[in-house]
C-alpha cells in the first residue's frame, strides 16, 4: 500500500524509478538525509582553549578555594592559594568540590613541586579523584619511572597511558578529562562501566578506557555501587604540587 | 549548487516542498532507506539451536579428539572418549585445538564430574581458554561458594558473572560465548580490548565485557601483545568434567 | 608448586623482599585476586534452555494474552490464541506488554504464517519493538529476498544481520536479544545509544550493535528522548506470524 | 587446599588474616598491582599543547603542501599557501595526504572566509575526511542554522554535535580529532565501527561516537569494506576556507 501511494508521487519527477524493480537504491534529494532537531546549543568557547567556555563550571580561577571543601571535615578547603594558583598543603588533607558531577569534561593544569625531591611515586604526586573514587593519577613522571600503570596521566593502579608525555617540573601540565559514570543494577551488579578518555599537553594518552573498578592503592580494583553524582576530589599525597585553571562543564 | 539542481527535480512531483524553506524533513519514498548489499550469506542452523549451524567448525561430534592436541606436547589429546562424550583425564594436561581463531562464536557443553569431590575451586575445575590465555571458568557452582570472580561463568579472577545460572552435578551445562579479539599497535600498546559475552544455560551472564587481560591465577592481569588468531584450550585441573557438543563459528 | 614457590617470598613477612628494588613484580598468593562480593544470585535455568528461568517475567505460555493490551486502544489484546500459541490478527493492530522495561533479555519464538504468501516485505512480516520504538524485524527471509536491512533479525532499517539464519516457514525460529537503553542528558542530547545483541536459532547476528535511532519507516533514524523504561511491542503487519514461549529478564 | 596451605604461610606475618577463613580480601603489599611493562614510551608535547609533539607526523607546519596531493589527478596540491597558511582554491578539487592513515590524532585549524558570503550549508564549506569517507564537517556554523547534523563538528549526514562551540569568522577554530578504523571480515560485513571523538575549541562535541557509514550527500550511510589505513583528505566545497598547523599522530 504504501508502495503504492508513493510511486506515482514520485515517479514523473527526475526519478522515475525503474531503479525500484532491480532493488536499487533511488536517487534522492538530499534534504532526506538533513536531521533539524535537536539543535545543539551554542556554547562560546574561551579566549584561548583552555579556559573555561561560557557553559563551564569554573572550579579555581586563580582567586580563592570557595568551590572546594575539606574533604576529611568537611570545612574550609585548607591548601595555599597563592599568585593565582594553589598549593597542596601537606598534611591537610585531600580536598573536594562542593558539588557533585556525574559524567563531566575536566580542564586542569598542574605543575610539579618547584623543589624536584624523592623519587617513583614520591616526586610531585597527587591525583585526581572521579566520583570520589576514580584516579587519574597526578605525578611527576619526567625522567622519573615508576610502574606504567602509577605514572602520570595512569588510571592509578589500573591503565597505562598511551606515551609518557609529561612536561618538567618547570613547566605546567594540562589534562583534558571526559568521564563517564558507571551505572548498577538493583542487584548491585555493573550494567555499564565508567570510561574515560584522558588528553595530556594535548596528546592522546587514554582512549574511551574502560575503567575496572575504585583505586585502590592495595588489591585488585571492583566496582561498588554508588550514587550518579559525586565530587571530584584532589589528593593530599604530601608534595606541594600546584594547580591553577580548573573547570568542568557537565556532559 | 547541489541545491539547485535538486529542487526543481523534485518541485511539482508530490512533495512541492514548501516544507523545505521551513526545514523540515521531506516526505519520501520508503526505498530511500532500503539498503540491498552486502547480502548475508545463508546459514542453516542445527536442527536444534545447540546443534553446529551450517558453517560451524565442529570440535566434538561425539567421536574422537582429532581436532585437539596435547596443550604439553603438541601429540594427540589423550582425554578418554567414552559414550559421545570425552572427559578431563587427570595429569594428561590442557588440550588445545589444533586450529587457530581470533573472533569467534563457541558453543560448549559442559557436565560436572560424577562424584561430587570438594569444595569451592576444587569442585569440578576447568576453564574455557580464548587464544591461550583468556579464560571463561568451568566449575561446579551448584551450592559451591567460591570467589564470585571464580565461579562458573566467570572471566575467571576478573568478571563476576550477572547472576548463578549453574546446573546440578547431574545436568549439563551449556555456555554460548561470542569472543572478538584484542588488537596492539607497533609500541605494544593495547588499542582495542578482548570482549566477552557468555550465555550459560540461556542466561545472559557477561554482556559484551572487557577483558582486562591474560587470566592470573597469581597477580594483576595485564595485556601482552600476540598474534591475532591462537588455538582455543581446555584445562586440566585434575578433576575429570565431561564434555560434549563443542563448535565454533569464525565472526 | 606455586605455593611451594611462594612460600620463601612471603614467610619472613612482606616486607623485606628483594624484588622490590628491582621493580619486578612480587609473587603473591593467588587470594590476593579474588573477589568475594557481591554474591550472584542464583537462578535456575529452564529445564530446557529456551524456557523461562526462574527470574523471567513469561509473556507468554501458551494460555493467554494476560500480560498485553492493544497498543491503539489499551484495551484488550485481540491477537488469537490457539493449540498453545498466538497468531496475528491481521487489523487488530499492534501489541504491547502492560510492563515496561529499560535493559532486558527477550527471548521469543516466532513461526511465518501457515500459508507461503507474497514476496519480500510481504512474507510473513511483523517486529520486536523496544522501547515502543526500535525494532528487530521479524519476517520469512528464508528463500525470501529483501532488503538486506530489512529482512529476519535486522534492526530495521538499520543494521544488516551478519548472516541469515531463517528457518522454512514450517519450523520455528527462536530470537535471544540482550537489549540496553539508551540515555540522554538535559539537552536532550544522546549521551549513550542503545545496544542490541540478536542470536537466531543459537547463532550470533547482531553483536553488540549500537542502534542509530528510533526505527522509521520512511527517512533517517533519529534518537528522541523517551522514558527509561517502555513497553515491548509486537507488530500486526497484515501478516498471520505466529509466537510463543515469550519471556523476558530484566538486566 | 590452597587456602589451608597458605595460611600458615602468610599467618605470622603482618597480616595475621583471620579474614581468609571468612573469605575477605587478605591485605597485601600494594606492589601486588604495580604494572611495570610495557613502559610508555616519552613523547615531548609542543611548546604549547595546539603546537605538534616529538611523534607527530606534521601535515602543513606554514609552508608548503608538499604532504598534499591533488585528490582528482595525484598531481600537486594546487590550493593557495600564503602567510603561513593556505586557503581552498575554489574548483581546484579536493587535496588528500601521500600518507595513508588508520587509527589517528589529528589537530588542525581552520577559519572561515574572510568575507561572510552564503548561508547554511553554502558559507564556509569544506570537510575533513578519514579514510577517504568519513567526514567531520567544517563550516562557519557561528549564527549560521543548517540542519543538526551538517553543522560545524558533525559527523556529515550522521551526528549531531553535543553543542556548538564556533568561533566567529575571524578567528580560528581548532579540532582535535581521534579517529579508530573500522574492521571487516571475510563476508565483508562489519565487525567493528570505525570511532570519532572531536573536540571543538577545546570542549567535547563528540564523544566515541560510532560512526554509521561512509559519508554520503544522498541517501543512508552505509560501510563498505576497504583498506586498512588510507588519506586524510580536505573538500573544496567551492569557499576559500582557510587551514593552518596540521599534524596527525599514528596511534
Amino acid at each position: 500500500m504504501k508502495l503504492n501511494l508513493l510511486i506515482p508521487i514520485v515517479a514523473g519527477s527526475l526519478l522515475s524509478i525503474p531503479a525500484l524493480a532491480q532493488h536499487k537504491q533511488i536517487q534522492l534529494p538530499p534534504e532526506a538525509t538533513e536531521v533539524w532537531e535537536p539543535e545543539p546549543r551554542k556554547v562560546t568557547p574561551g579566549e584561548e582553549n583552555h579556559l573555561p567556555p561560557s557553559d563551564a563550571i569554573v572550579l579555581f580561577d586563580g582567586s580563592d578555594l570557595s568551590a572546594w571543601k575539606s574533604y576529611k571535615t568537611g570545612g574550609d578547603a585548607e591548601w595555599s592559594v597563592h599568585d593565582g594558583i594553589f598549593t597542596v598543603a601537606a598534611g591537610k588533607g585531600d580536598i573536594a568540590t562542593k558539588e557533585s558531577f556525574g559524567d563531566v569534561q575536566v580542564h586542569i593544569e598542574w605543575k610539579a613541586p618547584d623543589v624536584v625531591k624523592g623519587d617513583g611515586q614520591g616526586r610531585g604526586n597527587s591525583g585526581l579523584f572521579f566520583m570520589d573514587r576514580y584516579e587519574v593519577q597526578i605525578l611527576d613522571s619526567y625522567d622519573n619511572r615508576t610502574y606504567s600503570n602509577g605514572q602520570a596521566a595512569s588510571l592509578y593502579k589500573e591503565g597505562i597511558p598511551l606515551v609518557n608525555a609529561t612536561r618538567p617540573h618547570t613547566e605546567w601540565n594540562t589534562y583534558d578529562v571526559f568521564f563517564t559514570a558507571p551505572r548498577f543494577n538493583e542487584d548491585g551488579m555493573l550494567i555499564r562501566p565508567a570510561y574515560v578518555t584522558v588528553i595530556h599537553n594535548g596528546i592522546l594518552v587514554q582512549n574511551h578506557y574502560e575503567v575496572k573498578g575504585s583505586t585502590a592503592y592495595i588489591g585488585v580494583h571492583q566496582y561498588e555501587p554508588h550514587e550518579a553524582e559525586l565530587p571530584i576530589k584532589l589528593q593530599d599525597h604530601g608534595n606541594p604540587v600546584n594547580f591553577r585553571n580548573i573547570w568542568v562543564r557537565k556532559l
